[in-house]
């Protein structure tokens, strides 16, 4: 029901585009890339144009989309995210598909070697790229694949593909109207948040190996005002020592089955009850971990609870963090991304009810169904641009309106 | 050096009060006790007054005196901080010493026990205490020892405690005028924190089990503004877990010696330098415990990095929430408290250094010397609160100048 829905709607914004844009903008070459490369994920958003069977004979990248389009994982580590698949979407005066593929940052000399393979580098002479990576592999592009970087910032990636997102995709935008950490089936209702409607301010914050946590104000109105390094990086990183895991998923799926009262000290652990002068129930957590330094409740802790326990920790950490920048910013809408949300809805729910039952309901949490490609969405956007990219793409008379339409897309500057 | 200093300050603010007491002011019966009991630690103040040679003849209390001032460890698990103590104190128009005591809070039994043996319920009627065990244990002290607790809110005690001292001691309060997380040998300066000085307002961040974030406005004027339960037991929680030690001690002593950036991915392993348009430096962490997902770099970490890489994450995570409270509440002094600074120079350094990192020097970050001993003191100095103890202990007519006297010692409600 969600493809379905986003689909119609963007057909007939591809019809209205298609019918505004100048004919003589030249495009940028196909493949269409955009790559977010994080302290632990890449993230990889790949266009997909619609062809029609003379463009596919003529088409000189088959050999890539052919290899993208007809797998669902890439060499032992790569992944792609069938279920976020987005058909009929409009870009560049194109309709096509994007693709959301994933595979870890570690494995980048593998990805490296795939491009090489695919001869990548007679198609195209630059791909553009944000986060860390796109910095630190900068040379590993250059020499070992002959293709340039167009480095872009990764906060502001991800503003822009937060709002290309939510203004194409009606579902993409939720929040939990009764959340309930306990219950599983907690009801997602769809939240509306497009440049047209009153969707600023708001606060982004994006749960990487880190935390990032922005304000924005307006379209190009955004200063980054907070972080921590407590991330999912942590938790992860503390779920493989504590539990023997592997995996994300695999600590995911620990955390959900597991039990923190039997790791963290409670309020009622110390005080036998509640802490009333204060307002603090006996069922909140006084020392996450404090049951820990006994080594008989060591004994009796299994891993799923110290899983729980550690996911439990950050996310409400993260919260009450954001809860905090919100509200010295006045803000009243706190928007989650990145992918330690990814499969995790056990965070969701504990973000959207920290932030209820803490701001007694005036800051609200949302969510995004593509919680860790906005950045990568956003990197591919820059395609257009006519300032990074020094007009390569655009005959002189063209320059105005590709620029008029990128500001339809994007929120960069003129 | 410090003792003596502050004892000749305190001997002559003795004579002082001497000679302003009322003479039908009733004391309490002794012995003097004040306790916090938290949920980690209980900590106990006791005062021993100097006695002349027909008092100690007369005196009742002589085994508890003796007991508890010939012996460093009590039992198993207590012991007294003889580094603390404080000779030539005056209080309740007496001069005495002020010792202090501490045993973990799972041998509240014990300490239980131990009273009973030594009959102190035929001495004294009433205890008074603070911290959640003061609520959680009552009913045990009433059943098992035929004694009521005095129950006195923990962080009124921390704060009426910290000003005593400060009061008294001009050594108490001190900050790292060059903090270096690096370099063990940073210089402690004392900083005066007095009433009669222009002490208020300042934020008290004090770290136990848990972390509680207090407001002081003026001497009766505060409000706790937030918290963390990623605190102490967090810190020692996590190291039994993550390397096997036991016992706080062991655990410092391991993160003294460990390196966190074999644990933590830092903003050069993500970016491979600075990132720069953020001003974030190559060497913070981006993500703690980031490395501790990849086999490799698990095999490589050593116990020592792991509980490094654990204080680090804490106190940083504490040093960040603490600067956003003070700056949201306008305040450019942070005391910091509790246990999990003793014996902790590392913390010390690394809150010292945060606050002025990231406040670009705007904001002190304060410490004490009797970090964990505030609250328990503090309510030592309830045995004087004529309306906590329905004016048990005071004559009708001598009410108002005991209560007067009470005012000079503590920032109780009139």
């Amino acid at each position: 029901a969600t493809i379905a829905v986003m689909a119609s709607r963007q057909l007939s914004e591809t019809k209205l585009r298609r019918r505004s844009m100048s004919t003589s903008y030249r495009l940028p070459p196909l493949p269409w890339f955009g790559m977010d490369i994080g302290g632990t994920l890449t993230k990889l958003v790949y266009f997909e144009p619609s062809l029609d069977n003379a463009e596919e004979e003529r088409e000189k990248v088959a050999h890539i989309r052919k290899y993208l389009t007809s797998n669902v994982a890439y060499g032992t580590t790569g992944l792609r995210d069938v279920h976020l698949e987005m058909p009929n979407v409009s870009f560049l005066g194109r309709s096509g598909t994007l693709h959301f593929i994933r595979f870890p940052t570690c494995s980048m000399s593998i990805f490296i070697d795939m491009a090489k393979d695919k001869n990548l580098k007679d198609l195209a002479d630059m791909i553009c790229a944000t986060g860390g990576g796109a910095y630190k592999f900068e040379s590993d592009f250059q020499s070992r694949l002959g293709m340039s970087l167009l480095k872009l910032d990764e906060l502001e990636c991800l503003l822009n593909g937060l709002i290309f997102l939510a203004e194409r995709h009606p579902l993409e935008c939720y929040y939990l109207p009764e959340p309930d950490p306990s219950r599983s089936d907690c009801l997602r209702q769809p939240y509306s948040l497009t440049r047209q409607s009153d969707c600023y301010p708001f606060l982004a914050v994006n749960i990487g190996s880190g935390v990032s946590i922005i304000a924005v104000r307006g379209p190009r109105d955004w200063n980054r005002v907070s972080g921590t390094s407590l991330g999912g990086g942590t938790f992860l990183g503390l779920c493989c020592l504590l539990t023997g895991c592997e995996t994300f998923e695999d600590a995911i799926a620990l955390a959900e089955r597991g039990d923190s009262n039997k790791v963290d000290k409670l309020v009622m652990d110390i005080y036998g009850g509640d802490y009333e002068l204060f307002g603090l129930r006996g069922d909140l957590v006084a020392s996450s971990f404090g049951h820990m330094m006994s080594v008989d409740k060591r004994a009796e802790a299994k891993p799923e609870d110290l899983a729980r326990a550690t996911l439990v920790m950050l996310t409400n950490n993260i919260g009450s963090i954001a809860r905090m920048c919100a509200s010295t910013q006045g803000i009243d809408r706190v928007i989650f991304t990145g992918n330690f949300l990814r499969c995790n809805e056990l965070s969701v729910r504990l973000l959207a009810h920290a932030m209820d039952y803490w701001s007694r309901g005036s800051i609200k949490a949302l969510f995004v169904q593509h919680e860790g490609y906005l950045g990568a969405l956003g990197s591919l956007m820059e395609l257009v641009d006519p300032d990074s990219i020094n007009n390569a793409y655009f005959t002189s008379e063209s320059a105005q309106t590709a620029s008029d339409d990128s500001q339809k897309m994007s929120s960069r500057k003129e």
